[in-house]
């Protein structure tokens, strides 16, 4: 990308992206006290304060470091928001993220202030832009991060506290119809001329063969999910992967994440804007990819492959939820992972997750793309993640 | 394949036939006790006991409960000898199979004998020759399973019992070589013209696109493997999947399965024939996908995809170890389930596998093809699974 | 006791009673498979092959091994069969006492044959009678125990098979009427004059300070029992430990172990000899000290100490059932444990743990007396455990 | 109580009392940023947010409640810092104390000062000077809870971050000596003459029978301790509780708590006011009753019981470190709890937990008292616990 951007851009417009993506991070933390900053409500989310200084970190390890003049920070930070820190040592119990109180929010808001402005003065001069460029995605993914991390935390309060941030701005779908795809050899992932940015799991672009299929043109409604509740869709094991089944009894699921009220008669949702009657309307969303292939099972369909999904999206809108596809998370043909720094940015996951497809209403601006591969365990229900329906075409 | 058969092949011989796989599982049980035959080492495993009563509860609730003057051996069988069973109810713990101490091992000898006349006598008659096929295959997955669970028991007992069967027979490897392959687009999976078994997964068999690659024309050996551990591999995380490493840190692992003594300076293994000095040139045997994937990352290759290891198996030999792919269990586009009961066949498991490919020398005779999907979580280790390379062929 | 024994009674006394205890043994595991007699069905219990043999490296360590002629049955067993080993190493996981299915059965029963005779050679010189007498007395305290965890282990089997011992013997309770006793300073514990065998637990014997108490003439009743589960008394939090009501909640307990049918209505009980209706008027049994904490609480009464037990112990019968008392089991002031072996008998127990006195009816025929200590965690169930109330006196 | 403080004291006198411990906690606050009082490092722990609403809840919901004026600050604040409140309900996870982000520090602070100004006018007029005393008491308890566990949260933190409080001015021990005591009928508890608050589980006051006894005039120093460790202490099973030896190697103990360094030759320990040398003659802290058990085997001696303890306790200094004693935490004779809301105050924990009498450098000052019972399970460590010997006279 480097090339690209460098023929194509201004230095300015990078200091210009640059600042805007570091910005949005600072409004999303703007409405949290430094206790909402600090919380860790599971092993799977991770603090706000952590996010905001993880993603400078980043920048601070990946560019600054290897400036000569450069003086880090502080050196302890080096260790403390690295993602992959293991243990102190045999006598030191490990860290959670959540019990690191200090350096306190207003010290990591100090620490980002310090690294945007090496950074401006590095992107004046530098040839590293790809990696600034990597690094503002890996920011955008944080923001994601943050926004379903922070519900999840403040879900835990009983009080149930209201961040403020209206998640129905994209709430309505239109009746669904069925696009017809003929398959054959297509194309999929990013392409390799730089001319846009792409992770690396993306690469490299190559040839798939898919059978005609068909994809759904609109992603499945609160409405439609909650048909299949009440079906008895949570107590019939055989619309369920077997271990679909198995988190079904042991986590005592009943309903997505974060609806309430089904005892009493009538559906809420907990939202980022507070509690709220459920949108029947809206895409059913905080579904695992057990639940979304137990509903598309209880429908008499399936669920898309990765590359079923990639081939169709020219002829759907996305963007509201990320969508579960029915593709394990493994790598392409001759992939190769980043080099240096960030040679362990996704390679190392390929095992035992599915792939999402899409991007959110939490998504930022410009970050989603239609080659852009998501992936959680499949039990995971606390990202903003719904549900396509897709179909062999006989 | 009903038809093939029956035009083929006499009914006689699919009695035979019949006759045969079933004196294997009895062949297997004469070894053991009746508390060799009870015990459950863990979960994943089922007692010998268990193996034997539900093979033959699949043929009697698949073929002969479906018979009209068929009696059954004893209703409560079919509670205790299915697969799936759920806990009894609020009141009842979860029996796990290790603890149905009665019936008897004597029990289900009789209990196999009852079912033995009857399906021969249906045999004679039948219609369903599919099911019996199924029953017969099912049942040979089932002997390989009595052979990994029973050694993994074994080897819990400190006095290192033997069960008398020798693993030798398949161990020396020739010097591996390159294979080259011109990938292109090839077709895999079973064919559907029914002259072969196969099972659901293996269909249908549709076409792939392969960029060309290289495999290796032998499994690593223990001495390849042995290096790997002498050059830290089981201490460097930079070899490992995320997942990998955490499991190389919980459970302890520092050499494969079943390898002793490497504190005392010289590895000996634990086999079905006893305590044995290992042998480097054989296959290595019990490792999991994770010590598959990070021995090939050590090696700076990589494992081959499932569609590159079946393409390219007409040019090696296999069938002494399973081979872990690079493959994560989906279903094929276009899978069906197998029709009524068998319909929990294979499907409800395709998530969180990874797929393996050969066959291993517990692998009954016939029962392995190139086409054959093996699956096991990324940990699984007990199963006869080894590893073997590929490239990008650049 | 050795003196009391040695002028009291003749060897061929000694010798009877060796006899008596061993065979006791011996039917116990007469009613079962090879298959019952290995499996553990929880950690705490253990399977009847290990109690054979246990008690009988007992006597082969403590007894025989000291002495110059004797030639071990076996060496491993010494291993296998002694209660507190621990993991073999680094590299062997630690092996579960039902996991041992070799030796089988009949080696046991080979092994209690040989050291019967070496032992019946011994007694016939021996001057260490006293070790000889706690050989008993530690495998009578396991003849309960291998029936309370056969009966624990056959509750897991969904078709609930019968031992064949009739549970109902000792199963009515008479109305039960308030003891008053003066307390004051009373002696408690064995006397050391030697002419009774006791536990270093029970000695030494010493004074105690008693307020003025009432303790009741008999046990609780399973018909006092219901009403208090009739009254909400497993769903009330009013009247449990905080521990305890953790157990209701984690275990989900909502009755006795044993009871079965509350949802159909009418309680029925699995024992040794098959499911019958509950007998309202028999002693309550299989409760933990936490549901006799709350039960009292229930009642407006509380549990007695161990002391006043002992004090008032000659004014009420016993031995239906162990009765939980108030008091945690710590040692006696100038508590010194066994020498040599047996010095680990009891002391290193010493924590976390209640004390039951009285004893039960699976208890052996002379094993019960009024000092006796028997001790279990406070969430034990599996114990034929029952309940006595007490009240200050005011 | 309330007759002699109202004869003895003047109203005023309560009201500085009152004013005197609440701005204790206040000052502990201070030295906390809003990260730091909101953190739960560990189940047994809680957040200092919470133990200052708490504190202020008993108050409020013992005094002020009852008081037909009186308006409550926030509703919703009688679930979230009541102590015992359970899970929420079916569809709602139970919410953790250190995931309670909301109500800030700051509305914590505005919630002391609003019930404290209604408190001070309560006092004016109360009746009920019992339950303030008491509320007071329950304060300092939670005043040294603060201290223990923000030390044991600032542990986790890889940065030791230091609270700035000095643990060394108490850190001398003089060479101890053995007190020779007669035992005999002694009495033991807190009188009822009430001119002196004492908690219910040091009631009623009673005699005991003791037998002759020593007991240590010192505790037991680093020194010593470290001796212990340097003889294998730690790695020998024959000094330890079965549960102890258990505890030792599934937590993998083999140091007091927050002693750093050892793998380096030379010991440091973490303290409230940061890392330093290990002072050798200081008295040992941070053991649990298992270790202080271990250290009194491998010392040929014994642990006092509470009530040798109590009745020595006029022949030698304590409250530098709260003592282990060898007495589960019983109820004493005639034992009644506190009536009202306080009648859940200690009864309910009287299983499972041991004695430690004394009194340490973090208990506030004229809180101890040689009848004082503080209780924790036996492998807690995060107390500041340690060891006084004591021994039988013979």
């Amino acid at each position: 990308m480097s090339e690209a951007i460098a023929s194509s851009s201004s230095r300015s417009e990078l200091e210009e992206r640059f600042s805007e993506v570091r910005d949005c991070s600072m409004r999303i933390a703007a409405r949290l006290s430094p206790e909402d900053a600090l919380v860790q409500s599971m092993p799977d989310a991770s603090p706000t304060k952590w996010h905001l200084a993880h993603t400078t970190w980043f920048f601070e390890t990946v560019i600054l470091s290897k400036l000569p003049r450069y003086k880090a920070f502080d050196p302890a930070f080096n260790y403390l928001f690295n993602s992959y820190y293991n243990a102190v040592g045999p006598r030191h119990p490990r860290p959670q993220r959540g019990l690191i109180t200090r350096p306190s929010l207003e010290q990591v808001f100090a620490y980002r202030e310090y690294v945007d402005a090496a950074m401006l003065e590095a992107i004046g001069e530098a040839d590293r832009i790809d990696d600034i460029v990597l690094g503002l995605n890996h920011e955008q993914q944080h923001q994601e991060l943050m926004l379903t991390d922070i519900k999840h935390a403040f879900f835990q309060n009983p009080t149930l506290p209201v961040f403020g941030w209206d998640e129905r701005h994209a709430c309505r779908v239109d009746q669904s119809d069925w696009s017809r795809q003929q398959g054959g050899l297509v194309e999929v992932g990013a392409t390799s001329n730089r001319t846009e940015f792409a992770f690396d799991n993306e690469r490299p672009r190559h040839q798939v063969l898919l059978q005609p299929y068909k994809i759904a043109t609109n992603t499945v409604t609160n409405g439609e999910f909650a048909a299949f509740i009440d079906d008895g869709g949570y107590r019939r094991p055989e619309f369920w992967l077997s271990d679909g089944w198995s988190a079904v009894q042991s986590e005592g699921w009943s309903s997505p994440l974060y609806w309430l009220g089904g005892d009493r008669g009538e559906w809420t949702v907990f939202t980022l804007g507070g509690e709220h009657p459920l949108n029947l309307a809206a895409p059913v969303q905080h579904v695992s990819f057990f639940e979304a292939a137990a509903f598309a099972a209880w429908a008499g369909k399936r669920l898309p492959t990765e590359f079923e999904w990639e081939a169709a999206s020219r002829d759907f809108a996305f963007g509201s939820v990320w969508e579960w596809t029915r593709s394990s998370y493994d790598p392409y043909p001759g992939f190769k992972t980043f080099e240096g720094m960030a040679a362990e940015y996704n390679g190392k996951f390929m095992v035992g997750q599915m792939v999402l497809r899409g991007g959110s209403i939490a998504t930022p601006r410009g970050h989603a793309r239609s080659s852009y591969r998501n992936f959680f365990p499949p039990n995971a229900r606390w990202q903003f993640s719904g549900i396509r329906l897709a179909d062999d075409w006989e």
